[in-house]
């Protein structure tokens, strides 16, 4: 279970149920996801890492859809069991088709694969990628 | 250095500089990168390792530049300095603007922040997301 | 379930048995914890582990709680569930308070984050840290 | 080299400059490390880490020193090369001797041990680590 | 759960049909694992990665057993407990005594070990490594 | 470079000498890697390391050409440089051939492809795997 228990929208504060209500009316959702109610103890890190996630995960140079399948790649990279629950949710929210996560999880694996090739080969940059 | 020292395509066989010829041509390109030279001494490492590579990043349902980008944020995450640097590389060719990369960036710095937060927090999966 | 079962404190032999004496001794407390009974089919291993262990985690330059949170960071980051269950148990027992837990969760989740920023984009060492 | 080069503060505009002027403030050094430079170009990842560092680095609940020696544990189980220098540094600088460096990395060498024991054998949580 | 459901036997197709007799008849089992059943969904990738299993594991100039183990050995360092699960059975069945595990366990620990400390110590790596 | 530098044979003092001509006799080698150089400074754990290492990799279920490339497997899954290098050097000292060297990458790689594979896809542990 979450190290502190969760807190509930019922039992939180004022300070507390604002960012929830951010949360909710940002995503559009009527609920928050655990994690917000494992972390909202401290309600510094609760706000800080909501207005990160918030900023970070707007649509932007890059869309909503795609910054949520980056956040499900590196999730899966770094074996999450919450995280990779939670985003390939949001994902399909965002419109990531059963195809769409089939690509993106045979580039994770190829990454990750070729990722220890490279080290354990021990490659040596090309020199042209050395230039900016 | 590489492990073995790295086949150029003037020392190469003809099986290799099929293959050689194959990833320029697939990727219009006239040179191949350090890490295929480097696996070249093993064929059938360097021909499953390309063909792999050939049918997962093709474009899909996911673009090139998507998965360019996922390779990317995926090798960030393992801290793989090779696979940085070539892939940065290769997503820029593939269209990755300096705004792009700076978002990836930032999803790939908080995804695995929150990775951490979630597991730390020994957060449990939300009963809505163990339901497919 | 652990690979081997689980050797129990009744089922012991005198070598094994002595081991986690010295365990709940050193700890001040009056069971070992799975982890310890997992491995105690390998005596070698057992012994080896828990004198590493006992050495290191004694209190010397660090005290007993940093190292306990030091621990925990690793745990966290690595994403092993069982180590962070047994060293949040260990650190809230040598002292740390919530507010503690959640400032090194804060630093934790951060250094994740700028670990990848900085390999991402690739960021060269200052010079000034190159000397010792 | 860096992805986009890097910022030195006589070419940065007045809003970055004001972030390397707290920066160098808030750590009383008279320069910003090459970390800060790289992540320059995009102005609002720049205030967003900055302001996340100082909040989440300033003593509280757990001192400085101890802050840093945990950002150092985390850089050196991530093996972020650039991490470890710069934090190896900073931890120096706040107070962590020889004696204190080697002790901590003894527990984090340990930890990523037994990890992976922990794991590889498969351990269940103890019951009693389950209630919070 | 996994995310698509997965596809049994009777369920599947000709095409994903042939792919499991294929895997049953190789691994000389009456069965297929979770694993495949889950990725099934996208038949590129359930043959693209069998092949690659099949081709990979196949006794060369290693064994089936020690391969069995490195598969293991990997799967423990990243801590997935699906891996671990699915390959100390395929190693146990290819030979792996309680004995060989307890030291291929006592292997990995040291590895990731040492592996923070020579991180952690910035060592630099001796000259006569540097030369294939 | 080193954190504290490296202590030569020339420099230290009786102790650290007996654990160098320990290690070297143990090995048949006439020099000591960096790796012990650099933690010599802490006397405690370089005799702990080297304790743990000698009892750990000598030969016994398993022998010490497949605890060599089992240390390698991990080091490249964990892109430790210097540990790549050095227990490359290693197990082709105790007899890992070419072919051998690349077949262990290719499981290396592949294990670090399925194990992100069964993560995403959130494959549960088949039901005969949990009994031991």
């Amino acid at each position: 279970m979450a190290t502190f228990g969760m807190i509930e929208y019922e039992q939180a504060n004022a300070d507390v149920r604002a960012i929830y209500d951010d949360i909710m009316a940002t995503r559009q959702v009527d609920s928050v996801n655990n994690f917000w109610k494992a972390i909202a103890h401290d309600l510094v890190a609760l706000r800080r890492t909501w207005e990160s996630v918030k900023q970070i995960m707007a649509p932007g140079a890059l869309d909503a859809l795609t910054k949520e399948m980056v956040y499900l790649a590196v999730s899966a990279t770094n074996q999450c069991g919450y995280c990779i629950a939670s985003h390939t949710a949001a994902a399909r929210k965002a419109g990531m088709t059963d195809a769409m996560f089939a690509e993106l999880m045979a580039v994770v694996g190829m990454a990750n694969e070729s990722n220890r090739l490279a080290s354990g080969y021990q490659v040596e940059i090309d020199e042209r990628f050395r230039t900016t």
